[in-house]
């Protein structure tokens, strides 16, 4: 695609400063941009490629307008409107109504003539499709599923039976959606698997990443609200409930019956030991495991940083003698009158 | 499905207290059931919820008998009698029969007339199942696989050549089990692969968990013993070795030789560093990474809980000190009389 | 297949101790071989197995030499040389080339004769394989991907549009190559996609193990260098970069734009916060958290070993009032006279 600058700045509502006519073809990064592109800046951390950059266009904030010689477009969110354009410039390929000759559709399942179902899909008794769904090369539709319009599979997604998908969902490849939650009751030192009888419920606007799981509820549904965005192998317990618009990302570990709230944002490797409730509008650090309830917005953090091995080690030792260091201070301030109050 | 509450009571051993003609259709939870449901409560911390429960009847231990207020099955188990009822009540759909037309089934390989083969499954050659095996839409059977008698395989999952499961094992949607082991001799700043040659042999009564994998042995094979649990994305290193009735969480990652007792526990995401031998009866709980032996039963841990970011840095940044917080108070204690041996 | 010890002496340059006739048809450990087995140390660790083996022969360095009571090769890197000798005891069956009835090809996809294509899998419009590739069961290759020789997908993997491999890859089952970068836009409490229009560009005996992800860029693509090892369950995010013969164990995460130099070693379940650049030779060891640029050869740590539960939950109380604990010390110390520049 091909657009002016003068069209970009109209359709986003964005003040121009520059040459209208400028035809920008494609995004590229500030660092290696040309001729016909269009970069952006939401830090001023990029100030210096900003002075530097051969792109043809620049989304950016006004505070960052002095700082730029080539044309500009200026928006309060130029983050948000960068992503906009680049959609406009790059359109996802459309894929071609149609089934193909290797996809295995139940004869009972509504598929509408819009959907798109690549080779070797597989869409299960009862399964009803929503308006242009696409589903991915071997995609796997359980039974009684039941996805929005405009919802896409990638390959090798699995939607097992009872499924629910929103609109506008995107699921990237190999996650499994509804597998049987961790469930067993201990029984003379054996396990007994106890039945995994609730569904996945999925809102609209959900992105889930590759390999991500999230498994059915064991008695109720698990539940992932409008808008949640999903990244790459994480993994959602039986009975979770995700608020809308809360961001997961990578190797996020939701033990069984977690409750996230609304516009939560989770850094990667985050834990939740299950069994909490979190509320709207927390922030969680990369890698760190929450062991009880927050009701408060705020940011919390638990991991510590890499240090040279030779330095960690000394520090491990000490702190592996944290007790009796701390029992020796007690003394200490025994021995000089200080009361205990502080330890 | 739907019983009565007095068959219940016989055919699992309970104490009935109540109406033995109540009819029970569905499990539910204490917070949501209705008329026809079946309850339980496993922990005195739901029992706030037992006053007030709507489900027909609740699966019980004596003690909580007074606090109940419906018709009640008393059992000194009642995690594992309840999981036990709703296999009854919620019967898993029994997959018919045959092999779907677009499988593909080596001439080779054997497959009983009873068994399942769902669309685009792949079974090699001289693979063997068992009776009544259940073969997922998409699922790979390699080469040699030998499949015990009413095992399941979710779609998509992989089962390299050699492999060996044993009888009533299910594994869920993505596992890959048999991949190469991570093995690899360093040569000149290079890397030489070294063929991974052993197989993963699995005993019966297993769960496999979706997209976890299990690598086959270097030379000698992976194992995993009888009744053991595995969630979703777990990671089993070649070599490794679990023994009878463990449990493990998602996250948790063994290297290469781990040996895993019987009857242990393994919270989400809890590492083994490799080459460790761990008894039986050892629990670990979540996060915590194990870099030595432990031949007693007991419960290990090692994370650290999150905390407001704010705090959280403070103690950083102490932490990171604490090596010149010790040497202080060593002087200190010196300059006191205090002899060095706390330190 | 079945070898002389001479003739592997010969082919691989080892000096011989022994018989050159003895015949050795498959490899063993030393305390499981057995007649016409061939084992390796590699370690003095393993000496007491060298004294009481059963196996034909040994693969080991000269210092070991004394310690070994059965046939020896000597090798300066035994490890090395072991691996490529079982490389030629045990060769990996050779996928005849051809194209399965269930395979579905794009007709403008470019497929040699000498292929190996295996049912179910799709290659996409464009695509193009090099001589001799293997495309694994149900494997996914999307338009415009490009395949050096010699390379094999295993099954279910998902290389997305416009991925580049080189020559002899292999990605092992589940693997999601090219899937989008985890990249929005916050608007107003709510995620706007960044069109992730980058792709993944890996490089020639890369191996990458099963359900690894690795994102294609954002805008800039994501690049793998020569010789790179990836295990399983790893997850690389937009626009990262890898040096070549950089090894990478399971669960490591590598949040977007992380710059990894080469040769470096990363232990499991290592993060990087993203936008991070790390030298060439650095090692990570298992479960650390790396929060800033490293631009020295060296081994980094992070990870606190897990303690029995009581001792580890007395040390994370003390953990959590170390900021107490330092400012009594201070206290104290300013008691004494001693000047705070220790603190």
């Amino acid at each position: 695609m091909n657009h002016s600058l003068g069209e970009l700045a109209v359709r986003f509502g964005c003040e121009l400063r520059g040459d209208p006519a400028q035809r920008l073809s494609h995004v590229a990064t500030l660092a290696g941009g040309g001729d016909g592109t269009l970069g952006f800046i939401a830090s001023p951390h990029y100030r210096a490629q900003l002075a530097v950059t051969r792109v043809s266009a620049v989304v950016l904030a006004a505070a960052e307008l002095q700082h730029c010689r080539v044309n500009a477009l200026v928006h309060a969110n130029p983050h948000a409107t960068f992503a906009r354009m680049a959609a406009l410039l790059h359109p996802a390929a459309r894929a071609v109504p149609g089934v193909a000759a290797t996809a295995v559709i139940a004869p009972d399942a509504r598929v509408p003539a819009s959907a798109h179902i690549a080779p070797g899909a597989v869409i299960g008794a009862g399964a009803e499709l929503g308006e242009r769904c696409v589903i991915g090369a071997g995609a796997v539709v359980g039974a009684s599923v039941r996805i929005g319009a405009d919802s896409e599979l990638r390959a090798h997604t699995t939607l097992e039976a009872g499924t629910v998908l929103g609109e506008r969902v995107l699921i990237h490849a190999g996650a499994v959606i509804g597998a049987d939650g961790f469930g067993f009751a201990r029984d003379a030192g054996q396990w007994v698997k106890v039945p995994q009888v609730g569904v996945v419920r999925i809102g609209s606007d959900v992105e889930i990443g590759a390999n991500t799981t999230i498994d059915r509820g064991a008695i109720d549904d698990t539940v992932i609200g409008d808008g949640v965005k999903i990244d790459n192998q994480v993994q959602i317990g039986h009975n979770c409930v995700i608020g809308d618009h809360t961001v997961i990302s990578a190797f996020c570990g939701l033990s069984g019956s977690t409750r996230i709230g609304r516009r939560c944002m989770l850094g990667g490797g985050v834990g939740f030991v299950g069994h909490q409730t979190i509320g709207d509008d927390v922030a969680f650090t990369g890698d760190c495991l929450i062991t009880g309830d927050i009701d408060r917005p705020g940011v919390w953090s638990g991991a510590l940083p890499a240090q040279p091995q030779r330095e960690w080690q000394r520090l491990v030792a000490r702190f592996k003698r944290l007790d009796r260091l701390a029992l020796q201070v007690r003394r200490l301030a025994k021995q000089l009158g200080e009361d205990s109050e502080h330890d």
